[in-house]
């Protein structure tokens, strides 16, 4: 780390998307304090994916933060009386715009939770920019994951603060916000990301390997045949 | 409760103004969820506060959520390093807009991390309602107590969940924002609120005792004598 790069806290899930972000945010020249959360996800493998991932591609530091979002329930991610939809089970894939059919594994105001805390951690270190992997092409049922709701946050956090009422606001950047699945690959590859440290599969064992049935594993596989790339991804036996 | 009755997540710190919140979002007929949140602050005497709040007023239930937000650092409310400034060392009250001089009991992003973690809850309650205490008056040093913030966050809000894209975006009730201290009182004293059980003071002891010095100790006393009301405030002796 040089002195001279600027800061950014930027959000690290485990998931391809995060890894891809962490990857861009460190090519562009930023000094990366990565954040995750242990919010209560069913899926704890993807912790241990965002410390392989910060490890494999370096940060100034990394920090888990435990908040309890999960106990609100309301989502098959967190909520053990929901099961996990499976792929055919919803729509999804490929639209624009917010469809009616809000995918069951949706958290509430999840990426709002997440971006304050990211919001909070870069005041206190006058950070000036949050790097967040969401995605408006494949995930189209989440409505905070749209370019819309982004630039929303982004109003409210300069009137929020310290530092925006000072006029030196934050700027959130999404660097996957239009991409499909197969273009954020060849992008990461490109950067040296290792695919196979990442977890993205909703029900993923504790070792990390996922189920290859579900809604996230179907969107992810599909992104590697789309950039004809072979799938690193460990399977378990079915 | 009444099953007719509108839900409200009712932010309750255990200070004098989220509990005169709570009396009115019960006096205005809603069925109340109250959330408190550890944050690492200091004085958790508040917690305690907020708990015989809840018990005096009513709920259908109160949740306190842990969060690390205190581990960020910045604020001598939570770093143990800065040390608790005494009133006469930072200007303040009766001020309306923001000035330059931000106190440093300044929690960075608090009512946006805040606010958040409420919105969550209010989703999966299905409820469209949420209660905050902010103040501009009196605490016109805080960026994130003024009308324009809560517009914003309400903009965002409503762009970010599943209720606000299916046009049941949720609205954030500010009763205090335009009182003065005097005022605020009087409102609760109307409605029953013991002001005996309400803490304060940045630096309470364990019992709740306040210390009379800090900031916020000024700033209620001056309070009580703008109401014409007795002070009920347990101060410890000095």
């Amino acid at each position: 780390m040089n002195s001279k790069q600027p800061k950014a806290v930027v959000l690290v899930s485990g998931g391809l998307d995060s890894a891809t972000v962490l990857a861009i945010a460190r090519d562009e020249g930023y000094a990366c304090h990565a954040l995750s959360f242990d919010y209560g996800q069913r899926h704890s493998a993807e912790l241990a994916a965002a410390r392989r991932v910060v490890t494999m591609l370096g940060a100034v530091e990394h920090r888990i933060m435990s908040i309890d979002i999960g106990s609100f329930g309301g989502s098959a991610l967190t909520d053990e009386a929901i099961a996990v939809p499976e792929a055919a089970d919803q729509g999804r894939g490929g639209q624009s715009g917010v469809t009616q059919n809000i995918p069951l594994t949706y958290v509430p105001a999840r990426n709002t939770v997440f971006l304050s805390l990211a919001l909070a951690w870069a005041e206190v270190l006058d950070a000036r920019d949050i790097f967040i992997g969401v995605n408006a092409v494949d995930y189209s049922g989440y409505p905070d994951c749209r370019p819309e709701f982004i630039a929303a946050f982004e109003n409210m956090a300069r009137l929020a603060t310290k530092a925006g009422v000072e006029g030196r606001g934050v700027h959130i950047h999404t660097p996957l916000i239009d991409l499909g699945k197969g273009d954020i690959i060849r992008r990461g590859e490109k950067l040296g990301v290792d695919y196979a440290q990442t977890v993205s599969c909703y029900a993923a064992d504790e070792a990390g390997q996922a189920c290859g049935r579900c809604d996230s594993c179907a969107l992810r596989a599909a992104g590697f045949r789309a950039a004809g790339i072979i799938d690193p991804t460990r399977y378990r036996e079915k």
